[in-house]
């Protein structure tokens, strides 16, 4: 169990645009910290799909009649609910301006996590998840170690809603290095029984804690350090972390 | 937005028992920390629920015929489902192993909070949730506050399991000094448009930041001080953190 754990916010990040280096620039923000081995840093999901270029244009989507109706029903644009269709498996729920889906890659949460706000073209473009962000994560991961010559784990990371509590808070959408779930099984507490609690969200806490620097990606800072975690290497990526369908009792 | 954020574990806790004044042994734990304005002192539920004497014994207990039935579908002992049915208002999901309901203080969560695990007495002694949490962190700021001389904010923390995601992470079940919920609703993003995401939960990713260096409370260190962050003062507690039922698709 770590101590103590520093958080820090890797400022001078440009803005970044398609095709940039989003690696390299990480290893230039990351350097003046001097990483260490087991260090993590946590890159906004935004920044990763900028420079993936998961920008979509509204005007080149053509709503099929399902997204049509859907739309009417969630009071929002039928080329945005078309593109929220094309990156989600199932309609969690919606209602009036809600639109609740399992997105593609198993995370359930609002609008397929496509994001409108703070895109250079305006209003007409948005912007998806990257195509698959535990990828995203190692070949970020790859870069920063071989640049910088210590063990780092990779999140990436996105401000995700909850189901009975107000605000967002910092949910892990894509991982490397570090475990994703940390299971306990098998431990005893301090009375010598199991644990009650024998699985911890590791890459959502790691998330949510690296947020609280990084602020919202639109008035923030896109990637933090995290510092002091122990952990061992894990190379599963996020797939522990989802929770099976059966036993899912909330869709 | 907090540049580096520093999560410290507070060490040299002893066992707590009931009666024990929790807010003067967390004042000598933080003492070697010298904390400044704005810090805030993570407590873990289990210690609080603890010093306030919140055990039950089983063997006190006498199962409704409501409880006994409900028992026989989750697979619970009867009188645990009783106790989880007394400090509760609804149960909102239940099949064998698993009995989720709202707790009376509006927490969506499994078994109420009861915690089985780790208690002196054995299998027969359970520890409910604190009685209103919000006045427990209050009276633990007040003596930090008071015996520090700076101001502090208080978070109480439980680890919570969640409805998509498998493994827990801490969410804060009471507040006060900082606010729960922060509202950026009218902040432009970058662009001027008004920024997508406009409320953070903001108590629940330092409970889970804080966390990550507490440790599950049966293993774990069950307090810690959080530095760095930035926030007003603001006493109203947990409320703003739930969400109103009636935007609630979840139930």
């Amino acid at each position: 169990m770590a101590r103590s754990l520093g958080l820090h916010a890797l400022t001078g990040l440009p803005e970044i645009r398609p095709g940039d280096d989003l690696a390299s620039l990480l290893t230039d923000a990351a350097a003046p910290l001097v990483p260490r081995d087991r260090d993590v840093v946590v890159v906004a999901q935004k920044v990763v799909s900028k420079a993936e270029g998961r920008y979509r244009l509204l005007s080149d989507v053509r709503p099929s009649p399902r997204a049509l109706a859907l739309a009417r029903q969630v009071d929002k644009d039928p080329r945005l609910v078309e593109l929220i269709l094309q990156e989600s498996v199932e309609v969690v729920r919606h209602r009036p301006g809600v639109l609740v889906v399992e997105h593609r890659l198993g995370f359930v949460m609002a609008n397929a996590g496509i994001d409108q706000s703070n895109l250079d073209g305006g209003g007409e473009r948005v912007l998806l998840l990257p195509e698959d962000p535990d990828a995203s994560a190692r070949r970020i991961r790859a870069v920063l170690e071989d640049r910088l010559g210590v063990r780092l784990g990779v999140v990436i990371a996105d401000s995700i809603g909850r189901a009975w509590r107000l605000g967002t808070v910092g949910f892990a959408i894509g991982v490397a290095g570090l475990p994703a779930l940390l299971d306990l099984r098998g431990r005893p507490d301090r009375a010598g029984r199991p644990l009650q609690v024998t699985e911890i969200g590791h890459a959502d806490a790691v998330a949510a804690a690296a947020v609280l620097v990084m602020g919202e990606a639109d008035e923030g800072t896109p990637a933090a350090l995290v510092r002091g975690l122990d952990w061992q290497e894990d190379d599963r990526g996020m797939v522990p972390l989802l929770r099976p369908k059966a036993t899912d009792l909330f869709r």
